[in-house]
């Protein structure tokens, strides 16, 4: 039977790997047997616990969309994002079943589709409000997953991106789960995925690095969070060749990386390439050595790119 | 206080203005009480039948939606359409905080917003769902706005974009609207909209006229619905040079006329312009004086946009 294909995007964090889990969970049960969890890349650590503990397994790896040897096209329905860059490979060949969404839009289709995308902090949020509205009630495992996505997603309610549905959902779904310490789950989910001792350079700039074009610009914006930003930046040297390689790789026009901390609540950015303006600009900041501390700046989505963007016009 | 504008596309038709009206009434029961129903262009004959018929009041004329003097972006919510080509000018400094659509996408937004898109035959359909998710019963007003918007769209269910969630809806809603014969009440919508003998041949060729981007190529096409589509046909002559005088206006490459057999469920094609290429090899047609018959098309979003799409590629 043909497959539809349910993934998040590439370089997936815990919402696009238990997002798709979910989504797929829901179909099966409306009767859509046909749907499969899938993934663009590996699993992070963070994401494997919490795979781990609620006992899910590993999204099947999708190398890319391209239309079988017959001509037929892949129905793919994407969670957790939306633009061209960070969609499988050959997505231009495939059809575009559905979209559950919480970022910005850069979307192009030939034929109408379904979307429900929300301006709330988690995809998450909007795949069991889907549950909702279908009567349907999660499995124990992808309430989990659903409650592990939005704790990631928000910093255990600490980005501005958080709304009060996504609260909402994170105490509902932890009864659902029997996991009704989420702060407790949450706190050990989120050190769990800021680990970086046992990180290269080049696995920390692309832990969650997604890129941005930006009037013309092609932009890299990665992301970590981290409980120990001193420890981050006495790497700065080698961060700073990881990112020099890729952009050279690449024919970026700039990498960002957005060291989060985030018990404090702020990043520090530090921008190689040749349009550091976008940074400061964007931000009113000065770079010294390549680096700004950013205050109260945690989320890329709502904080970091609307500014570089609007610095790139 | 600051306005919600909520509008339909250019040039409205039954769907833009009554979607736009019956949401705005909606966000109203919620206690948006700034939201505004707007509409882009002239009521046509069709939408205010059932204007009247219901006893609502045309919505606010939009000329554009820049910004106040001092700044101030508008915020604009869009009903039935999200391409920037029939979007309100100055969109591009407006913020989009929703689109409820059925349509394909073009959609590029500098910051994340709500999306309700899906595959049914029309926007009202999908506003009666918010109406119905949201636990709240339209006024007889808004149901009759909405069940007028649907039988416009589906022409009485024979498109082939007719979702059995539109027919259940239009029998759900003729009840609310205390208009329980909705067969008899959609003939006469239809046949009011198809009246073209008091139209000048510019004026049925604008009616409902979109303009697309086809891979580089800019195309606009126009439809009408008709009982009469050899009366229509006699006036070729005065229809291509209005299509003419269109095209070296605008800047056209092509310029697409369906004039539609609502009764024998298909459609005359007339194509002036540079690139008639993209009708011949989008029906696999020989066009004849320009014309040609389409056997069983009646929808432009699904059986005429999608095919000269791909013949444009």
């Amino acid at each position: 039977m043909e497959k539809i294909l349910i993934t998040g995007h590439k370089i997936p964090d815990t919402d696009s790997i238990c997002s798709a889990i979910s989504y797929t969970e829901l179909k099966h049960a409306q009767g859509v047997e046909n749907a499969v969890a899938c993934r663009l890349g590996k699993v992070s650590r963070e994401t494997q616990y919490a795979l781990d503990h609620f006992g899910a397994e590993t999204p099947l790896f999708l190398d890319n969309v391209n239309p079988d040897a017959d001509g037929t096209k892949k129905k793919v329905i994407l969670v957790d994002h939306n633009e061209r860059f960070q969609t499988p490979d050959g997505i231009e060949n495939a059809k575009i079943l559905e979209v559950i969404d919480h970022h910005k839009f850069n979307l192009i289709t030939d034929e109408p589709l379904k979307i429900v995308a929300d301006t709330v902090g988690c995809t998450s949020t909007i795949v069991y409000r889907l549950y909702k509205q279908a009567g349907i009630t999660p499995s124990k495992r992808a309430a989990g997953l659903m409650m592990s996505a939005i704790i990631s997603d928000t910093l255990l309610f600490k980005s501005p991106t958080c709304t009060p549905e996504d609260v909402e959902a994170v105490k509902e779904l932890s009864k659902l789960a029997g996991e009704e310490n989420y702060e407790e789950y949450g706190m050990k989910l989120l050190i769990e995925g800021t680990t970086l001792s046992d990180k290269t350079p080049d696995e920390i700039i692309t832990m969650d690095m997604k890129e941005f074009d930006m009037n013309g610009k092609t932009v890299a914006i990665a992301q970590v969070n981290t409980v120990d930003t001193k420890g981050t930046l006495s790497m700065q040297a080698d961060l700073e060749k990881a990112m020099n390689d890729r952009i050279n790789a690449k024919g970026y026009d700039l990498f960002v990386l957005i060291i989060t901390d985030i018990v404090k609540a702020g990043s520090y950015v530090l921008a190689t390439g040749k349009s550091p303006e976008l940074v400061e600009k964007g931000f009113k900041v000065t770079l010294e050595n390549n680096t700004a501390w950013l205050e109260g700046v945690v989320s890329r989505k709502k904080q970091v790119v609307p500014f570089m963007l609007e610095a790139s016009k």
